[in-house]
């Protein structure tokens, strides 16, 4: 009966955290390049900071912290943000940040989805056009392929098209329960929200309407079109701004009028990027011009797209472990361990990841132990490479053997 | 009144954040070139696991996580990493892992003392020689040089050599009550350790002798000669072992009869690295034999060493922020902003981190962000650049300006 880590929670064992350690670092290199900068904020806030933006889903969802202090752990990294930028008021901007962390929600674990979980962000803070919502998504979309997962499709959408849908339509549910039903249609297919759409109220002809614009099919520029013809508004002009702008970037979006993203603090432009295969979105985000001042601050617009890691090592799961030693240093007697030793820390010195035995074992052991760890190389020294001043380089997987120099091993290993 | 992170927290706004990630990426290096591999665990662990080896004073310190979950966020990583061993019983031996990441205590917040704070650690578990031991402590000193922290001083001892003090003695006191009290010498001195040990029972003469041996000047190889003379022990054995092993390495180390480090559950060799200036121990570890089959593996040796990350950041607080992105771009007039990203998309695609404006500003206010950002070039592109199929590449700092292809620009700023 071992101990079990908490209910939706996970370790990662040394495979799994080494392809995590390189999809961040990979996601961190391409953030860079873009000019975005890290910043930390701590693991959990005041539930004061969390509850005020959080809306009813989420809120449930905080994991608590500490006993009566009114702490709970972050949900998101969005809410830091905005709590940051609202109490550091002269940071120059646009501030344009990364953040990749982990987040905490107490929601039922399903396959896939976890209670602790990565995320990956970058967000513009200051900027309110449609440039800054083209290059988070544009830097977004290449570091998914710098990462080596396949973009499958982009959608875009607008918060204020739909506004000017349901204003137009003369909707009466609040615009929060709308979106959230029509959330619903990728996961749960046209019957349900049309069914969710008819609890909220709607009339048989509403809802036919509403579902009929939503899912309106063609290009990008027949439904912009639409859009423009039966209920001219802002979001419109943004939607065909950032499209334009996708294209410069050679990002290929498309417009889908059915897009909500859940979270109830967008204001404008939303967008998310789907994977291959069953994994679903890969990242998403949006604008949420409206956030940032409820943290005390003065209006200040911005917009932002996070990565969703654990579903991005799904997909990437398939592909193998590749060992971190490249080289295992094996004494043939006890009597060269020292020299073992020695060699271990000039081959680490020239760059090349070494170890060695630590634990008393004779040569045949040494080499599978080395053998088990899927390290390619093993470096022998005994009597003879010794009297030769020479090392034996076996290559563990083709199995031939060479007697080397200590430099000509550095040079075949580097 | 600006919204503020929980007590004993801290957000790393980009200048700290870069260093931190540093700082982290070189550690990570490092270990990896000595043939550690990585582990993620849960931020928290149940309170069943992480109390069964807190001691008295850590066990106070735990942060409660959920509503009678019985959770907690963990408070160092070699009790999660206990945890995952006992349940992972057909890992090759030595298991040899690294773990970078936060840990968190419900302390009273000092200044450098946080209630959050990231610990490095390296361990190798089921090799019981002191081969392991000589390694960590090796292995972290390289990654405090690669950080560029001064190491001033390696100081190690060895709990059983303790152990074997207070039998000869013929202490009464309990050896974790008499290891807490000598834990104290380095901050409290000498008079407030004697004045413990003998609130503990132990009579004046006791007193004077412990303290005389632990005290005890010389050499290396004196106080070991004394160690072994007045009270043999396995402990000196090892001691002398892991000294020569560490000499070896080119790893200076001190004994230090009073070193203790505080944690209950150490069973052999202690180390305790210390940086320059006031911040004491940067780094420290030691044996503990006896964790892991606590829970329910079979006995398993295991060492380790962990890096205090924070008081690192502290001793490398001086040292100067470098911006991360090295150009730029700037568009002379609006219809050149197009070029203008299409320029800092090339620049990307050949590894140049690079920005553009993203506010609608004019190229004054353009080049007043990039400097107030610290970026250290400007590459401007309008109506003269375009005609010349040239760009101008300002240095932000001389304040020169050259006319350069794009080709020559990359190669400048690469």
């Amino acid at each position: 009966m071992p101990y079990q880590v908490p209910r939706g929670t996970r370790d990662l064992m040394p495979e799994q955290a080494l392809v995590l350690e390189d999809v961040l670092e990979k996601v961190r290199l391409v953030f860079r390049k873009y000019g975005y900068e890290p910043v930390e904020t701590p693991a959990f806030e005041s539930l004061e900071v969390l509850e005020k933006k959080s809306g009813e889903e989420l809120k449930k969802q905080i994991f608590r912290v500490g006993e009566g202090e009114k702490l709970g752990l972050r949900f998101d990294l969005t809410v830091p943000l905005a709590r940051l930028v609202a109490s550091n008021s002269s940071l120059p901007k646009p501030f344009k940040r990364y953040h990749i962390a982990r987040v905490w929600r107490h929601e039922e674990p399903q396959k896939g989805r976890f209670r602790e979980f990565y995320q990956a962000d970058v967000d513009v803070v200051g900027a309110a056009g449609m440039e800054a919502d083209a290059e988070v998504l544009t830097c977004a979309k290449e570091a998914l392929e710098m990462i080596g997962v396949e973009v499958k499709r982009v959608r875009v959408n607008n918060r204020k098209m739909l506004d000017a849908l349901f204003a137009k339509l003369g909707l009466k549910a609040g615009a929060t329960a709308l979106f959230r039903a029509l959330d619903k249609l990728d996961k749960q297919g046209r019957q349900a929200v049309e069914a969710e759409l008819k609890r909220l109220g709607l009339g048989a002809g509403d809802v036919e309407m509403l579902m009929r614009m939503v899912m309106a099919g063609g290009s990008n520029e027949a439904k912009l079109s639409l859009v423009e013809k039966e209920f001219p508004n802002e979001g419109a002009a943004e939607t065909r701004e950032l499209l334009k702008l996708l294209q410069e970037y050679g990002v290929k979006a498309d417009l889908d009028l059915s897009l909500v993203r859940g979270l109830d603090y967008y204001t404008g432009p939303v967008y998310e990027i789907s994977g291959s295969g069953d994994v679903g979105s890969i990242a998403a985000g949006g604008r949420y011009d409206k956030l940032i001042e409820l943290y005390g601050s003065k209006p200040t617009p911005a917009t932002g797209i996070s990565l969703g890691i654990e579903r991005i090592m799904e997909v990437l799961k398939a592909k193998g472990k590749k060992a971190l030693t490249r080289a295992y240093v094996a004494a043939a007697k006890d009597e060269y361990r020292m020299n073992a030793r020695e060699i271990a820390m000039k081959l680490r010195a020239a760059g090349i990841a070494a170890q060695l035995d630590l634990m008393g074992r004779n040569l045949k052991k040494q080499l599978e132990h080395a053998n088990a760890l899927g390290i390619p190389y093993a470096v022998i020294v005994g009597e003879r490479e010794i009297k030769e001043k020479k090392l034996t380089l076996r290559d563990m997987k083709g199995g031939g053997e060479r007697m080397l120099t200590l430099e000509q091993v550095v040079k075949e290993l580097s």
